[in-house]
């Protein structure tokens, strides 16, 4: 009955390659300036490994000459220390991923050759004029022993050329994996099928992996991700509750619901579900679907409109925020 | 970049023949008993009539002789006088929409000729050994002068066989309007597609027009509404803020967003967003995603499992309802 040309497995199946990546803390941190608990970070690296993920990403590799760290957790610097503090030296399956930004890392001392850290995987997000400065960032960490990745941000206000362009440069590049990002939680199902066929036709090319993170902005990060996914695309970011800025990510526990992979257990992300993101929302922390988020999802904004207004007596002014949107763009 | 198969329409253009259909208060009752103030079904009706709505739902015609006034509000019966009483001769392009049930509503002499009513369109939810019942109702409907609609319930327990005779026994009968259902939230888009195939299958056999109606568990009822719609389907049910049984149904602010007909404007829907939703809210009633709905949607089971919970302290309890769908499914 379901016929679909280019899918790769069936609803029954499961594919060998998926790999999960959980990025609770790192864009959850985006909300709450990276100040989780110890405990809650501790956590959620439990339930990962229990549960059967693959990747968790802690945090930012932010300079310290960039960033105060009155100003900010430590999960914004994610420095060795803290790394071990929390999973020791990691004796587990999962495997420990941090992110650098262009321009925000003192990459050459911040990242440790990989032998002397519990870091597997080093990625990067920037901006599509940022690729040559990302591609450098690569090199090191490629040579410091690490498996390597790049999101590309915002292409939702790129041309297909220039993403043409730019997904040549990472294929040729030592990247191994190149992330279908939608910043602005603007894409919709058919648009994310178009996108992953073409990060796919460079992946199969240059022998690369194809990863995606979705905003969930519209109520479509894990439409959009089980969509990619079942056209190839293999690494799959997510988040616990959908935990992350803004509108949030494709949730996890939607994610691992999904996933046919008998190595894949529900039931320990529940556990954190039930525990441990009550004590967040009591702290303040506000992310999740809501109205001024689908707002800039639509009109294919970057959420920071609606971020300034979370808080504020002008959150629920709905009417207010559409008019002011619909003139300024 | 994009290619699809059998694709209708482009994310540019508009389909004339797409239709939308409101269920606010008649899903949304299934919350509070259809105890809506007339003030707050006054503004859903003038709303959608602004937003270009294409037909609303106002309530069940259920009978007084199965069911209690006392215990129900005016929706749950949806009189000639009722309706009047919000919407006068209803001199708008919105058309009405009433629900009969197989078996709850004395049909014969609740739904009156068209001439004498302000309703267009009586719809049947029926399950699918409930159709030759559904047959006679739409037969006496149609003779009657309305436009006419069966939504076959829970098919996500049906086989795909039984399906097709189901849909080729309703080719065959007067029904102008045919709907794919996702009772339990429990399909993914993928099936939704091979679903909307089979059924427009029937739809270009018969020259039936076919709708969506579909429940928010997996966080997929948008996602699975504008895929059918790519596909061709062409009615589609929403909701404002989602509000409709359990997890919801299809947010009508996301679909407005999402069809490129400049007939429909979103402003007056954040409207009731912003001024109505917030006092329904305060009296108590609760609907949407939540992880309870979830686990029954990935366990394709009626969402009662979860609706049982709802205001107890078992709500919260994750784990315990997970382990004991286990248990039970």
């Amino acid at each position: 009955m379901i016929e679909e040309i280019q899918k790769r497995g069936s609803l029954l199946s499961f594919r060998e390659d998926i790999r999960v990546m959980d990025c609770t803390i790192r864009d959850g941190g985006l909300m709450n300036d990276f100040k989780f608990s110890d405990e809650f970070v501790r956590n959620v690296y439990k339930a990962c490994v229990k549960a059967g993920v693959d990747y968790m990403e802690f945090g930012y590799k932010g300079s310290k000459e960039e960033f105060s760290s009155d100003e900010f957790g430590p999960w914004k610097f994610t420095s060795e220390a803290d790394l071990r503090r929390i999973v020791g030296n990691n004796d587990t399956e999962l495997k420990i991923s941090v992110m650098a930004d262009v321009g925000r890392t003192n990459f050459r001392e911040d990242i440790l050759p990989r032998e002397e850290s519990v870091i597997d995987m080093v990625r990067t997000a920037c901006y599509i004029n940022q690729i040559p400065a990302a591609i450098e960032m690569m090199r090191d960490f490629h040579k410091k022993g690490y498996e390597t990745c790049i999101n590309i941000m915002a292409i939702s206000n790129v041309s297909e050329g220039e993403l043409d362009e730019a997904l040549e440069l990472l294929g040729q590049s030592e990247v191994d994996c190149i992330y279908l990002v939608d910043s602005f939680g603007a894409f919709y199902p058919e648009q994310i099928r178009g996108l992953a066929k073409q990060y796919l036709a460079i992946a199969e090319k240059y022998n690369k992996v194809i990863g995606i993170h979705a905003h969930n902005n519209q109520q479509l990060a894990f439409a959009n991700t089980i969509e990619a996914l079942t056209l190839g695309v293999s690494m799959l970011d997510a988040t616990i509750t959908s935990l992350g800025r803004g509108a949030g990510n494709c949730p996890l526990e939607l994610l691992l619901g999904f996933l046919k992979n008998p190595k894949y257990h529900i039931r320990p992300i529940l556990e954190v579900v039930e525990n441990d993101i009550p004590k967040l929302k009591a702290e303040g922390i506000e992310w999740g679907y809501d109205i001024p988020y689908m707002l800039t999802g639509q009109m294919n904004q970057h959420p920071r409109y609606a971020l300034k207004l979370v808080g504020t007596d002008k959150w629920t002014k709905f009417v207010d925020f559409y008019d002011e949107m619909t003139r300024e763009v």
